[in-house]
């Protein structure tokens, strides 16, 4: 096959009169493509978007042949490149894995349709209507990490709410996420969704990821999902906006009121029902007055499930005479440290308001609770405290789009602007004022 | 008075135990002082942010001796420094501009609260109920120019809506914007309103707005008002998030069916009502089928108020016959340029389709209208156009908070995220999640 230099010193291959993009104009050429797609998708009927949704799920079944073999691949290559387990767990697909997808987005066909209210709808005195109207975003951008079931719920949820789409996925999964990517492409085009709704760029060249990020006047949003390392990336290099769910530092405050009960059960199940996500219990922060009785039993819950206790001197004072307790003198880091595993701070305070200090300080703005039986005390924590999430007697673990009724989620924002909290469907719209007039000039 | 050098090399005053701040501790010690009273800020009962409102409102007229001597300090050197005129009259304060600065702040008391609404409120199967609780955003950054009356604009419109305001306004109006900021203050502190939600920056040195925009902990939200420099300027350079209006190339379309009296009226309108602000009109899409009898039309109107009219080989041959207008050939950056003054661009166009690529690649996603008597194409219209605000037959003049029946407004957004079109007191809150538990915890 001829291969050549063009003028701009990119590598194209000349066969017959197809000339190869380079990788940069391959990449805009997608983004005009969903920009063009996303015209069409703003007032695409519910109906299609759902039978797209539908055929996804049909088709995960279907072709899971191609799909699992994808990712075989993808699983070899990473065994071959030292892949930990836990790594390699979260890459595998399976047929189960593949039943569990499908239903995920046929639970998103099934929600109500965001696009398309009018809120806010009135007469004004000169005879204008005008009102707002919910409308999609447009393209949102995806870059993400491992996970190749990101893929799809991305694409579903994104579809739903009539927006287009561009993937970038990981290295890692590049092969399952192309195929998952091809199996959505057919699946939307057989149910007449525009073409170039749904854009996945094959190419991992990190220097892509830059000029994506550069790509302000296409893409609307942009969504990392993955590391740390990865959110602080776009979220610095983005021409765009950015929706991220940060960090989720997580504080319990069990008020001197606190029913014991209740407080053990919702601190144990904070930290320890799945202690490696953003709203796990962080720093748990006891009323000096209910300390000494307490500590010792949810310290005590805490012990079997192999918790790590990093305690300021009061608390561990009250628990020294439990032998049996992974006991660590706490560090000025652990407050406001998220500790994303079996670990936990606790601190003692003397007041309601020290602990509303404390949250304040060292807090995320993501989940907090208190447990109290006073009226007083939860009406102030849920007016003082300033977090996506705010909570009265309940575990932090329900911040979750599907836990708060939602459906589903692309995920948490720590921001205030536009979303606050689990990210569903209506937060992936914006609104356009509509204006009903029948010759009104201003005067 | 002693003065010297501190270790850090900034220079102090000596005066008994006070040693004076440098102006990046001086800012930075306004943040903090902001940032606590936002925390009271927050929920702050209506009574007693509308007395802090009334008691501006009165303080304007009681106090006009010292804000219009700081003002005549500004004029007298924007005179020695050869400031235009036009420049001159926004700057300047009277009687009169001060009674009507304080009538607007008593229409921003008697508005609703948009603060502590909760919405969304419901209970889900395991008895939790969960709702959006409207909250203030926090601490909100304004830097302006020029007119005075923005520093009372804003800080009526931050209070109400429960934020703290960090004012920076232009070199030119600082000894008005100081002795108003001062004002707002003292009647403020009369209503019990929290210490520090209202900070002037009085040092006008640029390297503070440099620093002002990296505060990103402590500025929730910034808005720049004033030319196209500062705005793309704090753009670029803002650590948080910014709403600015940006431009607006506003277009009217008349279709092929429009009523041609309605249509001549809004153009006019549209064009010739304030033709130096965002909404005016600056390019006129006409369908062909129409424009032999309605060019003509508007053109004479246009030509009474002074509009110099760019246009298209078809609008010029049909046109050219009439020698009383000020006609121009339209050159490729007429399309989507913003006017700001009484010109125009006119295209003939063939079709709806044609006018709406037309401002689909030109429009700035502010304001556009049809003007048509055909059902189908005003629902095309307002489905298939992507911008704030989208009307039918009425004027683009418009778009406008108090138009709108918001009250007043801070800007008008052409970004989509979080707030679109005019951003009246709602558009500076967000929510927060409220959860009322008793015990539950994640399965």
């Amino acid at each position: 096959m001829p291969f050549s230099l063009n003028k701009r010193g990119e590598a194209t291959i000349q066969k017959g009169v197809n000339i190869t993009k380079s990788p940069i104009e391959e990449l805009e050429a997608k983004g005009k493509a969903a920009k063009a797609a996303s015209r069409r998708m703003a007032y695409l009927p519910s109906e299609v978007k759902n039978n797209a949704l539908r055929n996804i799920a049909s088709d995960l079944l279907a072709k899971k042949n191609r799909i699992l073999t994808a990712n075989q691949t993808d699983y070899r290559e990473g065994e071959t490149q030292g892949m930990g387990t836990a790594m390699l767990d979260r890459l595998m697909l399976s047929t189960d894995r593949l039943e569990s997808m499908a239903q995920d987005v046929l639970a998103v066909a099934a929600l109500p349709d965001p696009v398309g209210e009018v809120f806010d709808m009135r007469t004004l005195p000169n005879g204008l209507q005008l009102g707002r109207k919910r409308v999609p975003l447009g393209v949102i951008g995806a870059i993400y990490e491992s996970r190749p079931n990101v893929t799809i719920d991305i694409s579903a949820l994104c579809l739903k709410s009539g927006n287009a789409i561009i993937l970038r996925g990981g290295k890692e999964a590049v092969h399952s996420n192309n195929a998952l990517a091809k199996v959505v492409q057919e699946a939307i085009a057989r149910a007449e969704v525009p073409d170039g709704a749904v854009q996945f760029i094959e190419n991992t060249d990190r220097t892509l990821v830059n000029h994506l990020l550069k790509m302000g006047g296409i893409i609307d949003l942009i969504i990392p999902r993955g590391g740390a390392g990865l959110i602080k990336f776009v979220t610095e290099n983005a021409a765009m906006p950015v929706v991220s769910g940060g960090i989720g530092v997580c504080h319990t405050y069990i008020d001197r009121s606190a029913d014991l009960n209740k407080a053990v059960a919702i601190a144990f199940n904070a930290k320890v029902q799945r202690p490696t996500v953003c709203n796990a219990l962080d720093t748990l922060l006891v009323h000096a007055d209910i300390a000494e009785r307490y500590l010792p039993l949810v310290a005590a819950e805490w012990a079997k499930a192999g918790v790590e206790m990093h305690c300021d001197e009061r608390a561990l004072d009250i628990l020294k005479p439990q032998p049996s307790l992974k006991l660590v003198p706490a560090i000025d880091k652990d407050w406001g440290k998220e500790f994303l595993s079996l670990a936990a701070a606790i601190k003692v305070v003397d007041s309601l308001d020290e602990a509303l200090e404390h949250i304040e300080r060292y807090g995320s703005g993501h989940s907090e609770a208190i447990v109290t039986e006073e009226y007083e005390a939860a009406m102030r924590f849920l007016n003082e405290v300033d977090a996506a999430c705010v909570y009265v007697n309940a575990s932090t673990r329900f911040t979750d789009g599907s836990q708060f009724g939602l459906g589903a989620e692309v995920g948490i924002s720590t921001q205030k602007l536009h979303a606050r909290g689990p990210l569903g469907l209506k937060e992936l719209t914006t609104y356009k004022w509509i204006i009903f007039g029948s010759g009104q000039v201003r005067p």
